[in-house]
């Protein structure tokens, strides 16, 4: 689907639930493709064919598109991380393995794979902790479940699962905060795997 | 010592390898003072009451300077940790918990404490990563050497060295690189020592 096909949808849907959503990704889009300082309000209103005004109501500030488009990425790689930990078939150690891999791998993919998206990173990083911060606490929600399910069913050792879940998600910080992957990228050692087998170990009952 | 009493040492003492050594103090204080984007070769010249071409004949560019400062303030931490791992009577837990603690806190104290200083930091950063990627490789030979002792003494289980000595390493990014240790300020757990027993379990021997 082309910037232009989704402005169509945009301009000739009157719920403004789903205008709200399509301006996000018509922003997402463009921040991707040209760049976020490089976007302005006014290009985004010209894709959508709608007065800057109009994105305005929606989005007071280019800070509040900002957020609004970080918000819905880190969201996305929060629905498939509560996707895997709700799997309560598969065993926490397995699950722990793919919430680890998939962290890194959609941080890395959303965030760092394209090089025009580091801008729109960096200002997030610098302006909108908030967005960042409740993040992280519901990726922590999140292992804290996990860990608890893999006390309870004894694959893990009868560690405090919320101290527990906050040093897993700290160790693997280099795998999952964009400017590390960026800076880390060519110390290929630990990879995510191997830092997953060390932490299940100190997680193991032996 | 002020400024002025380092900058009459320097201007006094004819031996090269001294007075370079005092123009990366004289730098260091007015990075640390006046921020390092404020801070001109010329400044650093007036403090040490010489021209800026005989700065220049030690340090062709500014970048030259900040690099030699860092690695200067990089080389202190790892002074500091090799004379931790070389306390060989002491058991390897323990020196691996004094190494994380102190690896922690010297990098908040000279990187992070003085607002001031972050703009040095960011350039490197940006600008010196051969720097930086120098002193990881030497906290990393350190800490191979560390756990080598410690499974040699059956202290920790039998891993590959090197291969847990850099899951360690990575684990701790959030407590040693300047960016991280700043934007986590406000998350206080886990604590270093939280994470150093995590990590303690991960490498026992159950």
């Amino acid at each position: 689907m082309t910037v232009t096909d989704l402005a169509r949808d945009a301009a000739t849907d009157p719920d403004t639930s789903d205008l709200r959503s399509r301006i996000l990704t018509i922003a997402e889009r463009l921040f991707r493709d040209m760049g976020y300082r490089k976007t302005t309000v006014a290009d985004i209103a010209a894709a959508l064919r709608m007065s800057p005004g109009n994105v305005y109501r929606f989005f007071p500030s280019k800070k509040a598109l900002n957020e609004a488009v970080a918000e819905r990425l880190l969201a996305q790689i929060e629905a498939e991380l509560g996707r895997i930990v709700s799997e309560s078939c598969s065993p926490a150690r397995e699950r722990l393995r793919r919430f680890l891999r998939t962290t890194h791998a959609m941080s890395a993919g959303q965030f760092t794979a394209n090089r025009r998206m580091h801008d729109m990173v960096e200002v997030a990083m610098a302006e909108s902790w908030e967005v960042i911060h409740g993040h992280i606490d519901r990726v922590e929600e999140l292992l804290v479940v996990l860990v608890t399910e893999g006390v309870r069913s004894g694959e893990f050792r009868a560690v405090d699962p919320r101290a527990a879940a906050r040093c897993v998600q700290t160790a693997i910080v280099r795998f999952c905060h964009p400017a590390l992957i960026a800076q880390c990228a060519d110390r290929e050692q630990p990879t995510i795997d191997e830092m997953t087998d060390f932490l299940l170990t100190g997680l193991g009952t032996g």
